[in-house]
């Protein structure tokens, strides 16, 4: 928030928004499931039934976006009818899934008879920061009502009014299924003051998600005063061990780099272990050409692989979200984890190898949220782990890393029994 | 860091600390539980060994402390034989503790038969910044290197000459058994500028962790662009409801209030049913100035337990530490849980009761890392929790909440293990 603005920000208006959510939030903490999972299934109908509107609300927006937005991002904006139905859909396959809160985590009892559980809870208040894409505020909405939570939702102002559509209809199914409607709160009328003013919220927000870019997300990691899970960029790596099998290497290098390039668990990096470029990389290369990837390879890959841009240092760290690929032959597994290290986002990285010793040395020596053999890093998704839902895929360490589901939109508290028991008897 | 200091400070050598620690931390990451515990072992023998030299490093603290420092401080930073004993023993149990990595949390097999494992791993590289005490020195390097991490320790300035030493020792121990001396580096000798620098090492650093009082705990959770673990405050409340039993009342308030003052998980606060004020509230009140505490009590309570003082609003948001304790009568447990709500540090509470709706009520209302029925809030603790070690008491719901052990210091990753399987087939 700049010195210009502090003075304008309508803090009162602000945290009675927070409040509402807070006051949801205690509701919420107690909800049954049954109860829960009927208010998705209210939201579900409600967005089928209010379709129009909300395709006209999103149209109007659009219309605002339609000189200023990329193809891609009107891409991500737009609604149409199908997706509608793909999101009530999405809402109620959330309300099938288990109910992450109660589940006892751990348990035993003290020398002295007290009994000990931890179990599940809900956070209590999240709130998540985003960009310009309405099906976010739907699959947060609905994730966080299952784990019990309430919900504040700052979104990219070009969908503010498509936005501002969903969320009320949100809000009238929740109170029609008798669950508060401050479960679902929208902050986008502060503007950006409101994103800086959730940083800041500490007491009120338990915990702030940034979910796009990788520009969004430092800016709310180096400003949040609030706890954090950053959700993050991922320059994801494929190492073709000496051993690698050429039709495993194959299949996995295009399925990982092309089957949807634009997102955080496709390949970017290809590193080659000298003693099998020339055996495996001709045909990886070939298929990946193929398969309308431009190849950024180093001097010595070049010379295996034909047509290609010369690599620099800055492919190394680049997260391409496109049909391009950086590759490097490397001397050995260690030189290949090395370079692992020095320019991974430690999201995915996996290992193509017939080697049971380089298999093992890869997943107990690779520091990243997921490390795979013989696999491709496309798999490396809520959905495909069996979580049934996506919150984003963490890349820090503390709390939640990797895919994230239901379970990590929990804390834990400890609940203790006794009948009297006082400690040094 | 100030503006003054930055221009001063030699961040280049205070990288190099990190670098050493990083290095460290990619060692220990795989170090086998034999040789970590090795470690511990001789690094408790080396304090034995060395007892000599490190009680002359701390009487200079104690004597440049000695007309600056407090009765209490100079007591906290004082070593004696006994205590570098205790300090050894301590070391020698947690060799003991079952190491936490690789423990596998969770894992199922995808129905394209990739296997899916989620295992706990070491953090990396752990930062603590703390006060004057000695044993937090210790403590932590031994919870630390149990978990497979390097720590980076930035103590209390008066306890430097005596940390210099200790950290000396742990290092030369950690060499002689072939684990690298940078598993415990000291970053003391930058001052404060050390300390903010710390805050700022994202990348360097995993996961900082403040402990001390309320003052340093706040300063790191505002500034700090690193993963921060809040160890807490504890306004702690004991809640006497309608049917509380008076012998376990009068038992439960005196243990928990003056078994030892001044730490977190003693009681601060007694609230007291209407119902139950009469017949319960002047013995416990008793027993509780038998033990020496002064009571600050409001009006209703005031008139039923003769001596104390009148209770302000402060007295609820006040954590005393010492043998102070305000009571307040509520007209009922909704009351008693609003009153813990708007004042609590959602460390620790108790209810007491015989009435098993009010328990169940209080349990799963109560918004506490820690929540109790009939038990001291002293068990509020690693120790009696059954951990073994205690690293802090986490009060944030991020990550760890309530005692933290050895695992709270791991993270995870997933392990995926296929023989070439691709996404979308």
């Amino acid at each position: 928030m700049t010195s210009e603005t502090t003075d304008l920000f309508p803090a009162d208006d602000f945290q009675a928004h927070l409040d509402e959510a807070a006051a949801a939030a205690s509701v919420l903490r107690t909800a049954r499931s049954a109860r829960k999972d009927a208010a998705l299934r209210a939201i579900a109908d409600a967005l089928n039934a209010d379709s129009e509107t909300i395709l006209a609300a999103n149209r109007a927006d659009l219309d605002r976006g339609k000189d200023t937005l990329s193809e891609a991002l009107q891409d991500r904006l737009r609604l149409t009818p199908e997706r509608i139905s793909a999101l009530a859909a999405a809402l109620r396959r959330t309300a099938d899934l288990t109910d992450p809160v109660g589940e006892v985590v751990r348990g035993h009892q003290m020398p002295n008879g007290v009994s000990l559980q931890q179990i599940r809870v809900p956070f209590g208040v999240v709130a998540v920061i985003y960009e310009a894409r309405p099906n976010v505020t739907v699959d947060l909405a609905a994730l966080c009502i299952k784990s019990g939570n309430a919900v504040v939702l700052r979104g990219g102002s070009a969908a503010r009014i498509t936005n501002d559509c969903l969320v009320a209809t949100i809000r009238r199914a929740l109170e029609q299924t008798g669950l508060p409607a401050g479960a679902v709160v929208t902050v986008d009328k502060f503007g950006r003051a409101g994103a800086h003013a959730l940083m800041r919220a500490r007491g009120s927000v338990d915990v702030l998600i940034p979910r796009g870019g990788a520009g969004l997300i430092r800016s709310v990691v180096e400003e949040s005063r609030v706890p954090v899970i950053e959700t993050g960029a991922g320059n994801v790596h494929i190492y073709l061990d000496a051993s690698a099998d050429v039709e495993k290497a194959v299949r996995i290098a295009v399925n990982a780099k092309t089957q949807r390039p634009s997102v955080c668990n496709a390949a970017e990096t290809l590193l080659v272990h000298a003693d099998a470029a020339a055996r495996v990389l001709p045909a990886v290369a070939e298929a990946l050409r193929g398969a309308g990837v431009r190849l950024h390879a180093d001097q010595r890959a070049a010379a295996l692989i034909g047509e290609c841009v010369p690599a620099t240092d800055s492919d190394w760290e680049t997260e391409y979200l496109s049909l391009d690929m950086a590759v490097r032959v490397v001397d050995s597994i260690d030189d290949a984890m090395a370079h692992i290290a020095k320019y991974s986002t430690h999201h995915t990285e996996t290992i193509i190898t017939e080697d049971l010793g380089s298999a093992d040395r890869f997943l107990a020596e690779v520091d990243s949220a997921v490390v795979m053999v013989n696999a491709s890093t496309r798999f490396s998704d809520g959905g495909e782990f069996g979580f049934g839902a996506e919150v984003g895929i963490s890349t820090q360490k503390l709390h939640a890393r990797g895919p994230m589901g239901l379970q990590e939109l929990t804390s834990t508290k400890w609940l203790v029994r006794g009948n009297g028991q006082t400690r040094g008897e």
